[in-house]
Parts: structure tokens; sequence; C-alpha cells
């Protein structure tokens, strides 16, 4: 009887629902206190219609925190990528300060490394940066501008940040902006 | 009767055996499907002697994850901070690649980052790393070298090889030296 993928439709309200209920139990309780039962009570649904779809919570979890973190970092386009880079890298660095913007990178971070699992999974984790990342640097290359590689924005804009948001004080906007401005110096 | 802090003694015994279950279950299935009931059972102790001694299991494996971690990575002396460091960032890397290496790696980013915890405990999780760095840059000043500073070996040598364990392809030994390549050329 269910329309099963009509936009809008059913399928489209449950998963609000159940993303919602994700999103409020994360900030509230942390990650790794949250059920699949949890989240299916919260949402008004039957748990075992979430573990058909999702098989685990850590699968689920994952999904709300990678469309969270997408969301709430568009992709600024400035004219010039010093100028994308340092908006962009603003924006990470003023997520990661954010008490529910933590709480998403923890989930992130933990559900990016569930064991045993392919090395695929965990880079798949930070595909959205990724590619975020490759759309910037193809605009520079179309300006005529020479951009640093996609490794090297990884290695000394994101991991900084990220690695100071997971093991010590989470890295102001104004250090953000300074390690642009590092990397486009860089030979 | 028991003589609690005598070394080599019962309760230098009991740590010995407690550690050895936990390294053991961790590299078998993971950090987060380790309960203390488990530890306890495997090293033959009471699980209550735990809980009064490390009070939650995330205590506990974190101890051991950062007790494994700087055993595996003596600090090298080699007269040169350039040498130091190739030596010690080849050694993470080398860690980071091996799969017990990363279990503890991954047990140490989980636990590093219980939900409520003040910023603190976060970066007592890095302090063996930021120790070994002071020692390796202050000996470097002693000789006269000009070093970069704690905060940049940090964010560009560590802070990569730590993100692309735990998002990527965990870098190479190879690569580990160009990064401090990269950062000793830096003004």
């Amino acid at each position: 009887m269910a329309v099963k993928s009509r936009p809008g439709g059913r399928t489209a309200k449950t998963k609000a629902a159940v993303f919602e209920a994700v999103g409020a139990l994360v900030a509230e309780r942390g990650h790794a206190a949250v059920s699949m039962t949890d989240i299916a009570e919260r949402a008004g649904v039957a748990a075992t219609s979430l573990y058909r779809r999702w098989g685990d919570v850590r699968v689920l979890i994952m999904e709300v925190a990678t469309e969270q973190l997408m969301r709430d970092h568009p992709l600024p386009d400035t004219g010039s990528l010093a100028g994308d880079l340092r908006k962009w890298a603003r924006t990470i660095a003023a997520g990661l300060k954010d008490p529910t913007g933590s709480s998403f990178f923890q989930a992130f971070v933990a559900t990016a490394m569930p064991r045993g699992q392919p090395g695929e999974t965990r880079t798949a984790a930070m595909q959205g940066r990724i590619d975020q990342i490759t759309t910037m640097l193809e605009r520079a290359r179309k300006r005529g501008e020479k951009p640093p590689t996609l490794a090297d924005v990884m290695d000394h804009l994101l991991a900084p940040l990220y690695a100071r948001a997971l093991f010590g004080t989470p890295a102001s906007e104004a250090f953000a902006e300074k390690l642009v401005e590092r990397l486009m110096t860089e030979d």
C-alpha cells in the first residue's frame, strides 16, 4: 500500500523524524549512549524497520552526522581560492567549537572507523569534504590560479583542525585563517 | 595481608595481567566490544576490583592504549632535530599501519573524547606525544638549532599522520619523512 519512495511522502516523513530523533539524542547524550530502541521510541517508529533499513545504529548515526556536517557547511564561492578556503575553514572551525557540531563530529569520528570494515568505509566518511575541496581547487584551476593539491589541503588545513578538535582545544577561526595563509604561501 | 604497592608484587602482577587482557581483547574485538566483565574474566580477577581501581572500562582501555602507544615508540636521539623527527614520525606511521597498533590508536581516539568531560582530559590523552616533541625541540635548541614550535609539529606532522590513519589510508614511512622535510623548510 505505501508508496515507498514518493518525495515528501510517508517514507520521507519517517526518515525526517528518524534523523531528527538521532540528532536530538546524539546532542543530548553523545553517540555512544544512543541505541536503535532509543531512536525508534523518540521517532515513533518500529525498531525493526530501523534495523531493516540501516542494519546497525552506527550506520544510521554516521549517515545523520555526515548529513548534518555537510548541511552546516555550504560551499563558499568568493572568486579566489584563498577566499573560499578561508571562509570554508572558518565555518569548519566554528562548527567544531559549537557543542552540537562537536557532538556530531565525535559521532562522525567514532562511527567512521568500525573495526573490521574495509578501509574504503573510512575514506567514504570523508567523501563530502573531499568533494568540497575538489570543487574549490577545480574552480581555482579554471580561473588560472595554481592551487595546492587535494592532499595538501587535507593534510595541512583539515587535519590540524580535526586533530585540535579531537585532542586539544578546538581551533579558533583566526587560527583556521592562519592555516590557509600558510598553505597558500607554500612553495 | 596484601602488600599493595610492592614492585613486582601481587599488585604489579595483577596490573600486568589486566593490561595484557585488555591488549589481547582490544586487538581481537576492537575497544567498543570490550567490557569490564570480559577483562576480569580473561585476567582472572574480580570485576569489582577493576571498577574500584579504574571506575570505567574506558578509563582502563585509555590507560593501556596510552602505555602501549608510548612503549612502541621510544624517543630517538640522532644528534639533529630533522633526524629525530624523521625516525619518530616513521615509527608512528609504521605503528598506525600495523593492525595491533591501529586497534590501540582507535581505542585511544575513542576513549580520548568521552562526552561531557572537561577539555583537559582530551589534551591529557596527547600528553605523552607532547612530552616527546618538547624533549626533541629542547635538545635542538640546546644544540643551537632553530626548531619549529610545538604547535607546528603537532599541526603539520602529527595531525596529518593521525588524520590519514582515521579517515583515509594510513601514511607510509616515506610520506612521514616528507612531512618532516616540509616542516623543517618552513620559515
